[in-house]
This record gives structure tokens, sequence and C-alpha cells, in this order.
């Protein structure tokens, strides 16, 4: 038992993260590879069976010490039969039996999961969720994900769309236009890119000025991080970004609190980074809308484990096989 | 096992519903008798117990044949314990050990849940949950309730707060106050009190005429069901009322499928025996906000059990506590 590992791995459109993870969760070694997309997706297992196969020798372990593999994949996967239900990017077609694939490939048993499913166990083991079995983690990156633990399990829900938070709306009329086909979605407003787009529609006021402006006359556009960095230096227009931002989010985790009551509720993803000013301010919106035994006992917390926690969420997935 | 009873409980504030049911999930007997709240409710369950064993005289069978009582109670109850944690309307004090008073007076092994939750778990194994697993029932009565189930069990929340939907904010700014404290709860509009006040409001138009507004000059008056009777008779103002009702209605529904994809969503209480004229216009505010792949397989439906699901779902308790 003592050497025993599990390869973990979150596959992404461009990189494929994997690591050997004791069932501790503790990190071994970790290590990226180029997810090759090309011929209908046909190398990508073959590729991660290869990688952690070149790893194994060059760290002269014997493969027999790898109990199994958990993976994390960017699309709504069927838990019972590991088949990814449809992937944009990865060049697979609908209905990829990935499991599979995985099993054939590394000659090890496999478990898949959702990405954001992944990431949100990941955290429930060994970061903010801090062993919670009831947790909500939002990721706030490009898009907005999430991932529902309930008595220690994930949500999938009757046709694997559970935790998909940014999409309920928190604009219910008049709200932006949604990739998904609707209006108002949270993430029009709460997605990396749902913000620039708040500020850049206070940036085309006549009237505006302030240090988020200069940075958008300098560089010709503005990020997320810049709404977030100006605010924090008192920007006038950036606090009122981060304000409007914050009300949707809030409103939108107080009522997934009221819903479900779970001990914490983690916000990671690249949005998250902005640290307490988004935190404290989430908060307070929280408090507002939250039910008051819920806003006394669900937690808001940042995600702690950045980019490791789809890897750790593969792993436990192994982990939480074997103990079944 | 042919001849097994268990005995369904539903508490409340002014009556108490009691049936024997079989491990199938068939009312052999019910009745109900008056809530004695008086003396701090010390006479609650040895007047349960109490009926239970006059009923068994009545009937000619032996106590042997009952293997345990389950009861729904109205308030927060923590699962673990059996301790209702805060009342109101039953003289009890905070944190009442609800379970170990039961067993006590009856002699029987009990289990205690909270009551928006047995209607909900009677609706899962009985009623118009048909056996999902995953399912979210909404009691729209006098005020809005809620139980959430997943993978086939209530999700309590840290708090004993989860599925708090009445308490789930449709109007983010300027809605009506809440008996909770907050403002625009949904509580506040799809009860049947809220559903009152929406059309009261229209009612203290002046220009206001109709079939509606004939029944409260009349009755100087009105009720929720008038509002459903007269919207069916075509009344504007009735079906305006409707629309706003179902519209936030809606609203919340699709964003707790956005989160969870259940099954099914339930909507019970009096107010769902409104029927097909609620249901059809919620359908259509739920279709608006359900992520697609979620508007694809959460399906709504009225609750079938009516006033028997509180017992069926105290029932369900004890033989899934035998089935553990």
């Amino acid at each position: 038992m003592a050497n025993q590992w599990i390869a973990g791995v979150d596959l992404g459109g461009t990189t494929t993260k994997i690591a050997f993870i004791t069932m501790n969760g503790e990190i071994v070694y970790k290590w990226e590879i180029t997810t090759d997309n090309s011929n209908e997706g046909q190398n990508i297992t073959a590729n991660i069976a290869k990688a952690i196969d070149e790893k194994l020798l060059q760290l002269g372990q014997a493969k027999e010490n790898v109990i199994g593999i958990g993976m994390g994949a960017p699309g709504p996967v069927d838990y019972e039969t590991g088949i990814i239900l449809n992937v944009v990017n990865l060049g697979w077609k609908d209905n990829y039996p990935l499991k599979d694939s995985l099993e054939l490939a590394t000659s090890l048993p496999a478990v898949v999961e959702n990405d954001a499913n992944c990431a949100a166990l990941g955290e429930m083991w060994k970061g903010a969720g801090n062993g919670a079995k009831n947790l909500v983690c939002v990721t706030l990156g490009t898009g907005v994900g999430g991932g529902v633990i309930a008595n220690g399990q994930i949500i999938q829900g009757v046709n694997g769309a559970a935790g998909e938070i940014g999409h309920l709306t928190v604009i219910p009329e008049g709200g932006a236009p949604c990739n998904c086909g609707k209006t108002g979605c949270l993430e029009t407003v709460a997605s990396a890119t749902g913000i620039v787009r708040l500020a850049l529609k206070e940036l085309n006021n006549d009237e505006v000025a302030g240090e988020l402006h200069d940075i958008f006359l300098k560089n010709g556009k503005i990020t997320a991080k810049d709404v977030f960095d100006t605010a924090r230096n008192g920007d006038p227009l950036a606090k009122k970004v981060l304000a409007d931002v914050t009300f949707h989010l809030g409103f939108v985790l107080a009522n997934i609190g009221n819903t479900l009551n779970p001990e914490g509720i983690v916000l990671g993803g690249g949005v998250s980074k902005a640290g307490n000013i988004l935190l404290d301010s989430v908060n307070e919106s929280f408090a507002k809308f939250a039910f008051s035994a819920v806003k006394n006992s669900t937690k808001l917390a940042l995600a702690t484990l950045g980019n490791d926690a789809g890897v750790l969420g593969g792993a436990w997935l192994i982990k939480n096989k074997l103990n079944q």
C-alpha cells in the first residue's frame, strides 16, 4: 500500500495535466502534455498512456504501483458508462466511450467525470471544502461552470446537466445574450468575458475617466484582472462594475444556498484569483439574499488548489471507487 | 412479513394525520386526531401513541404488526438525532427531542423528518415522482416549502435549511417583504397569500372591471382559487396575475433545474389544485429560463397524493431505515 499511486488526469482542449497522487491526496509528481486533437481525437488516450509509461520509467517506478486512472473531461459525462456525451475542441464525435478507450490504452481501471465536477471533488478532498460532504463549487473562468456535491457524491442530474451554475438566470428580463441561447445567464455577467463586457459598456460612456479608462485608452482593451486591480485602487467605474458583478453572483449563490444549504460554496477559476476584493463583495450580496439559517451556516470561500483541483478530483474518483 | 404495517404520521399545528401503511406503500387505514398544543406540547406524542393503540384494538390487530413509526413535523429537524430545532404552534421549546419522545410513548422505533421533506419522499415513492431518485418538491400553500431529494435521499443541509424554496429570491430589488425578514422571496408571489396580495394590488386600481373584480366587490375579499377560476374563464386581470405568479415560479424552478437537473419537479399544496392552468403557464416560464439540456429532461408535474403525501413519506423513512 505504501507506494500506491493514482494517476489523476485533467483533460483540456490544448493541454492535458497529469499527476501521480497518493491515496492521501499528496501530489508526488505532476506534468503536462499537449492535447493532440487531430485524427478525430484518436491519439488522445494513447498519448496519455504513453506519457504515464514514460514518466514511470523515468522515475524508476513499476506500473503495478499505479492502481487506477481518474480523469476530468470537458463535457457532460455519463458517469455509469464513462461515455462523454458531447465535446467541442477534442475531435471526438458525440457519445465517445472515453472510459473504455482510456482503460484499453492504459491497461488501468479508469473513472471519468466532467472536469468542473472533478475540480469540485478536488476542492472537497484537499482544498477549500476541507472534507465537507456537501459543497458547491463555481468556476469563474472564460465561462462559468459548477459542481454540486451532496452526501459526498457529485449530483449528475438526469441528463448530466446538474451544476450548470453558469446558466442560472440572474437577469430575468432584458439580459445580455448567452452562448447557450438564453439571455441574462450568470455567465454573461460573472465570467471573465462577462466582466469585460460590463466594463466596456461603462467605458463607452463619454463622461468616463479614471484608471480603468486610462488602461483602456492605452491598450485598446481591458481584462477582468484590470477591473479588479483598478477597483482595488479605488477607481469608481471599476468599483461600479465589481458591485454589479457581485450583486448578481451573490444572488445566485444565495439561491443555491437556500436550495441546498451546503457547508461551503467555493469560488474557483481565473476570476477567483482577484481574491478578497471579490469574496468580500460577494459575501455582502449573499447575506442580502440568503435565508437567515443559510446565511449563518453556508460559508463562501476561495478555491485553494488552483490548477491542481482537477487532477486531485480525478484521483479521488479512483479512491472512492476502491472504497465502495 | 405479509401483515407488517408502518405507522405514518403527519403532524400539523391543528390536526395530526395518522395512517397504517404496508411495506409496498398501500394505505390500509387512515384517520386524523386533534393536535393538543397545551401544556408545552407534552401531550402530543402520548396522544399519537394512544390513538395508534386504540385503532389497533378497534381493527383487531396486534401491536407486533407495527414495525415502526415515521413522522413529518413542521420545522427543521436534525435527522440523525431526531431533534426538532425550532417550532411554532406546537408548544415545544426549541431543540425538542421528538424522536426519543415518540419512541418512549409508542415503544416503536421512530424516524422524524421535516414535513415538507416527508411530502417530497411520499411523492417520490408513490406519487408524481414515480420512483425518481432525484426529485424536487415544492409545496404551494399558505407559504411555500420544499424538499430536495438526490440519489434517493433528502438533502438536509448543514443547518437543516436545505429545501427552503419559498425563500429563494425572485425579485432582487423592490420586492415585497417576506415573513422571513428578506424581500422578494418566491413565497411573496407564489403562495396562496402572495397570489391574493398580487391580485389585490391590481384590484385597487380604479380602472379595473371583470369577474374577479365582481367577486371582490361581492365578498369583500378574494382567494387564490378565485384568481385561478376567473383566469380559467378568461378574466384579463386574473390572467395577468397568473402570468406574473408563474413567471416568477418558472424562473425559480428553472434555476433549481439548472443546478440539480432532477428527473422531476413536483408542485403540491393547495395552490397546485388549480391544475393544468397553473402547470401549463409555469411550464412556459420554465422553458424560457431552463438550460436546454435541462428543459429537455427535467419534467414539471402536479403532486398526485394530496394530503396523503406526508404519511406515506413518513412510512418510507421507516422502510428506508430497515433496508439500510
